[in-house]
């Protein structure tokens, strides 16, 4: 059986947004694993016999991991013969370097442009308790939290700022190829984009252009996904 | 001849704190080169046959180099066989990746508590330009953007939160040992902790435990420089 990660889905499932799952599908295409995405909504029971509440979780073989960095962490060491995600200790706190300033900076810096976005597209069974986990984490209304396609595109170039000057001289945050780092970025940036409206990041920035690099990488596989904007929510 | 490192001088020349300058400072112990420290004031002619206008500057037999990253390059190309700062082209983007962060974080979380601090100790001929220079840099006068010791402290803190998961698990940025990644962080805290009447960094934080380190290698080299508090400035 293939690998199967579990992602948060829309009301309709072929949407599917978690921008921690996202950090995991794209390591699972650089390691050139096959895998399947198993839609979850968030009002669906805890996932597998750990019984995770959240995702991504990773379901190989008799393994489930629950948790982003544990995968790609999982997938270096059992599948050795593929290309690595971070190949050394130097590696591994470069990708946890970017994890903190996607905490610090990156998702401050989105969340108003997409979590109102991403509340409107879930089925109406998940949006009660989507909506009391996220103003209890914000401590206002999500309508209190949202700003339109100007303000939202703004905050999210603001947040961005610390990266372009690496990724106008760099193909990657990885050098010369991806690395974990990248795809930690890319999913915050992925989940922005699937669940808004419009275009949310500048692709005439380095790191616009760094993003769309990526979304052609492995067929296309990122650039091609249902998103609001190309389907029926 | 040993290498040169001009460096910016208070009116004690025996204090010295670029925080550029101690990117290259600690690059140049990492690579175990003799080199000797040149104090230089901030009204002084301009250094070098190639005029250059700020610190640091490098000078190596006929070799004259004005940027602290265009100096880390140089050292690792002209001292291969030596501790290498970044091994390849994933540790070129890091520590250019901490650059940005500093350049959009930890530099404006620094200054209200630092600049001030910092023109105190000048020379009185270097004073007017120093504030001058900074003035219009900020757009309000130095007294405006100064803070005291809580609001300093704190804004210090804040600014350094996303580097402190990684710390919390590797010993430095650059993994299991630092990289030039480290020294570019380690500059601007190492510029703070000069001119402040008070230890700026929380030494019981992630990050205040990776400064002291680093404060301790190369023979304590950069717990025992002169600081404001140690020395008649």
């Amino acid at each position: 059986m293939a690998i199967q990660l579990y992602d948060l889905a829309a009301a309709n499932p072929q949407i599917m947004f978690g921008p921690f799952s996202w950090r995991s599908r794209m390591a699972l295409l650089h390691k050139g694993l096959d895998f399947e995405v198993v839609p979850w909504h968030w009002n669906e029971p805890n996932i597998g016999p750990n019984s995770f509440a959240s995702v991504p979780v990773l379901h190989d073989g008799d393994t489930w991991i629950g948790d982003s960095w544990d995968i790609a962490l999982y997938l270096d060491k059992q599948y050795p013969d593929r290309p690595t995600l971070m190949a050394d200790a130097e590696s591994r706190a470069a990708a946890q370097f970017v994890m903190g300033v996607c905490g610090a900076l990156v998702f401050p810096g989105a969340i108003p442009a997409a979590v109102y976005q991403a509340y409107q597209i879930l089925d109406e069974g998940s949006k009660p308790l989507f909506r009391k986990s996220r103003e209890e984490m914000f401590g206002c209304t999500l309508e209190a939290i949202h700003v339109g396609e100007e303000k939202g595109k703004a905050g999210l170039a603001t947040a961005l700022a610390p990266f372009n000057e690496t990724l106008a001289s760099s193909a990657f945050l990885g050098g010369d190829t991806p690395t974990y780092a990248d795809y930690v970025l890319f999913g915050v940036l992925k989940w922005v984009d699937i669940v808004s409206s419009y275009r949310a990041i500048d692709e005439s920035s380095d790191v616009g252009k760094w993003f769309v690099r990526l979304e052609n990488m492995y067929d296309g596989y990122a650039r091609n996904v249902p998103t609001v904007r190309n389907t029926r929510a």
